[in-house]
């Protein structure tokens, strides 16, 4: 009953066995051996375009030097407030755009509204140079509330950041989850709807650390070589990046991979929504699910040996969670099994009904 | 004849094991796992006191957090010119220093010596805001050019170091090939010097990406978590690094794979003291050798598949290499045989001796 | 009629004439001359205790390096949304401080709240690397809406500062105009209340460029020189800015400039308190009154030449002005004259009564 | 006899009087005022071409921000090792630059030759990302040890920077000095010459503090704005700098001061070129004489109240300076008197004659 995070899990074995096959012999070293290229040349593939593709280890690094390639002096990042940027990364991507601003958007079910993000990014004019100029918008996909933009969405919200001239990143570090929830493709879901620059995660998804920052247009990463080697995020031996890409985007096992996670997510969801003892959040689309349960019952769930995060109540649903209830975030993965799921929901059904 | 780097070879198979034992079930993410907790502790096994340790993807990420924990606002590191921190990292440390400056320092073979050390450093007196202030002292053990200082010769140079109150870091990017080559211990070969921040690497030595920041004082490592963390090095799978190192600290694997290399390279080195055909440029005592051969030779060595670098004549030696000879550096490894040696060797042995 | 803001005005006669006083004759520069000691030492007498000061050119400088000297990786301060340094710096705070964040707090007329302050700084629990460490809280004094804290409510605020174990810094851009709206004594407005450093501006008050960074504690400006020259903050001929704070200092001048200022807001308050064409928007206590006026007022005014800001609606206060009325702000200073105030308020009361 | 540095000065009657006409009165904040615009205006005649120009209160700044603005990641700056920016500013220019460095070329007189500056640049390829990015090349004029670059020597310094793509800086913090002592126009010295950027200096030639970034092709200053306020550098009563430099650049004043200090000099040379006692070190164009006299009678001079700086041999030059001797910098300014000079001299010739 691991729910607490999909970065708690391992790697998948064809992850493993690519590193094992890639042990052994000689390569040219900093990202310019064949199977570098080779995986460069299979994102062309994926995203049905030429890209600029740059291997780094954490979805941290991907993002931070992702908005540091866009920064300019005085800069602003818009992105919801919930955005893992804006809350999980310790101040790396403030640091990275030399003290830029993350100014945050309110919106329901942890997704930016295009009126919402109009009204904030007003407070910017482009040339007051008092408040910071804007430089790029930044949407999660899928979201940290377990939500997933759908292609609308998308467009409606570069439409907001193209308006004003500025570029779009997408923080992908679910992006496979995303992907298979709406049942679309890279592009459709990235540079058709206007998004610029991405972080694609691999980490989150069963391999141990493989991040890429796509840039849709290859142009636009001209000084990223240099931005990365500066941030110290350039490994000698980057191939073992590459090794684990091989095999994650082989054979569609990335895809594969998110619809088991996102399977076990729905299963979960399925039991939730007509539970008596639990019930949804709210509803998500990919491998995260958010219940409110009884304190007694987590306390209870927790002793059993299950783990997942108490999360806070949203400011915009304050009477979301009862005094006597927890918001509990759930997350799957790649390993997580029926059974699993299965022993955490009859668990909790096998509880004593509190008032909660 | 893979000679290129230590970089360019891939990993020992006992790092390769110690992944994919890793790679099946769940952990706390960020390095909070049973498994870096432990690493942490042979830490403190190795170094014989209790030290804090970091671990990191990449020795230009060690080195460069390394020195921003101990920067200071208009801070210069005293190095050697030679030094990885001034020529390979790409700003990085001026970068994580917020600006800081490095201030190199002449000396033979890839070494400071105190007196030149003491020269260069009266250049920033402590109280002089102009010039800038001096903050850190990093030596580079084993150096950039195969030689190795001794204890004594550390011992100078952090006296030169703590008179003018400066910290001092070891950049160990090959720690465990000076190490064997000396034939001490990790202790007396660091805080027992007065050597008080350590980039302890693994990934030159068989680790795939496996690097430790050493803080041989705990108390001064206060600010590293966050550091590192906004620096976006924090690996949320952190126990993949841990593994590598669980495996490359076990039954003395670290110092069997340094000393396998440095006897590759004493292999090579015993073979040019006497060749008419090629001749050592300086002695070396880890896994690099540094050669002078005629053009001609180095040319027909790489057309047969030998991987080396040219190499720039130091600007204290103007007349070591001839008009027609190159310098040539071959690295070896962990992975290097004696055969591959042999046949370089032989190669240039076979050679028409030409006037170079 | 000009209320634009205090820095429209120019400078105070005394203040020119102590320029051209040290226009002659040598002097040490980059702030050693004895002139600098002696103002150095007039703050010591000011603030009744032994501090270091430093002399800078803008406000902005001064917030800035001092939030720099207390900076923290991933660091957060936690001041008011409507803190200068939130809204009108560019950026410079998050850029001195290496990227770090202003956490803004709620509250009513422009003052934390104690409650506020705490919620918001349980965002950033001490130790967890992932959100950020609480670095500083800063407040503003007086306030960028006009009000001034009680010495009780900066006596609160810090109480929350010290749980934390974080440095306070208050941005005293107009220190004086709440200094004698108080009646009280720099030392009971600063260090007796808990505050460590302070911004103190002179340019607002009547010099054309002078601010000081105050350290109530010297040992905590250590490294202040360095911060100050690699921001390029340290005047060559710092000695200038000397001669300014030397007349702003003598004979209460910077008292007496802040007091008549506060008397002309006074006396603007006291008519708009009673009048049928505009009203006080909220009480104020130093040199700021925001009125709300019917827009075709507004517009009339400015065309007979007043100027004035338009200000934001504040966020907690949506109902306080309709449709057709304008929120201004007037900002009075040394320059202002009872004529210009007494203009101003009639031609308001001059125009024909909108519905507003 | 206060020979220390230009900046050691006061301010000339006509800049205190600007001054105080300017402080009556209300204008636009921040750089908007009519005077900003009629002395940007100004600049446009005096370089006879569209300029963009920024004012900032220090030569610091001025460097520091320009070479911001031309700023790239792992960047690196190309200037002579005695340069201002690499003795003088602690930090600045590589904290500005987010850590560029400052890649020293030797060369005699304070001045780089075309030939140093292509040896040194080719050290930094411009795709190879390890050894860092080169940005731009920077030149002042006139010259740290008082020399000034031929038109010619500019012209062939700029046309290396141009064969590596790399836009051109000048220190001109001796602008005026070097302008009136090759008898040329500031566009002549600039633009015509291959120079983007200049750092305008006023403050050593007669202001208190008035510096300004000038861009020659205003396209390339888009940011500047940003840069500056980010950098604390933007003034509210930026007038107040406006104020001086009309009067610095009313009916030649600048270069009437320029050509008093560069004839107090020459006064200077003129008798050290024949004096038994003490001796020119090397020939200068500007206002700074190098000598070298015994060291008693410097120190006996010192003691006579004469104020000059010690300088390092230059390491060129090893034998230049004798055992008993010092090598002594002395700088005249817009306020040395004739008299001053000869007391000097004077005083020099008529100490005893040791064996210096």
């Amino acid at each position: 009953m691991f729910f607490a995070s999909d970065n708690w899990s391992g790697a998948h074995p064809a992850i493993g066995e690519a590193l094992i096959r890639e042990q052994s012999g000689y390569a040219n070293a900093y990202g310019t051996s064949p199977l570098d290229r080779k995986i460069e040349a299979r994102f062309n593939e994926i995203f049905e375009r030429e890209v600029a593709v740059f291997f780094v280890g954490t979805g941290t690094a991907a993002n931070s030097l992702a908005l540091s390639s866009v920064g300019r002096p005085g800069g602003v990042v818009f992105c919801h407030k919930d955005a893992h940027i804006a809350n999980d990364e310790g101040g790396a991507p403030e640091y990275f755009t030399g003290g830029g601003r993350l100014a945050t958007v309110s919106g329901p079910e942890g997704k930016m509204t295009p009126s919402e993000l109009r009204r904030i990014a007003a407070r910017y004019p482009a040339d007051f140079i008092h408040h910071g100029q804007p430089m790029a918008v930044s949407l999660t996909q899928s979201t940290e509330v377990g939500t997933v933009y759908g292609l609308d969405e998308i467009d409606a919200l570069t439409a907001v950041a193209k308006e004003g001239g500025l570029p779009v990143h997408m923080d992908g570090a679910r992006f496979a989850n995303a992907l298979v929830a709406l049942d679309t493709t890279p592009a459709e879901m990235t540079w058709k709807r206007g998004v610029d620059i991405l972080s694609f995660g691999g980490t989150k998804n069963g391999c141990w650390c493989a991040e890429a920052i796509v840039f849709m247009n290859p142009g636009q990463a001209r000084e990223m070589p240099f931005i990365r080697k500066r941030a110290a995020h350039l490994f000698s031996k980057t191939r073992f990046i590459s090794a684990q890409l091989d095999a994650y985007l082989t054979d569609d096992l990335w895809l594969n991979l998110a619809r088991h996670s996102n399977a076990m997510a729905e299963r979960m969801r399925i039991a939730f929504r007509t539970s008596a003892k639990a019930r949804l959040a709210w509803e998500t689309q990919s491998n995260e699910v958010f219940i409110i349960l009884p304190k007694s019952a987590a306390e209870a769930a927790r002793k059993a040996g299950a783990q997942f995060y108490d999360w806070l109540t949203p400011a915009d649903q304050p009477g979301l969670v009862a005094e006597d209830e927890v918001l509990a975030r759930c997350v799957t993965s790649f390993a997580t099994t029926e059974a699993e799921v299965d022993r955490f929901v009859s668990f909790l059904e096998a509880e004593p009904l509190t008032k909660g």
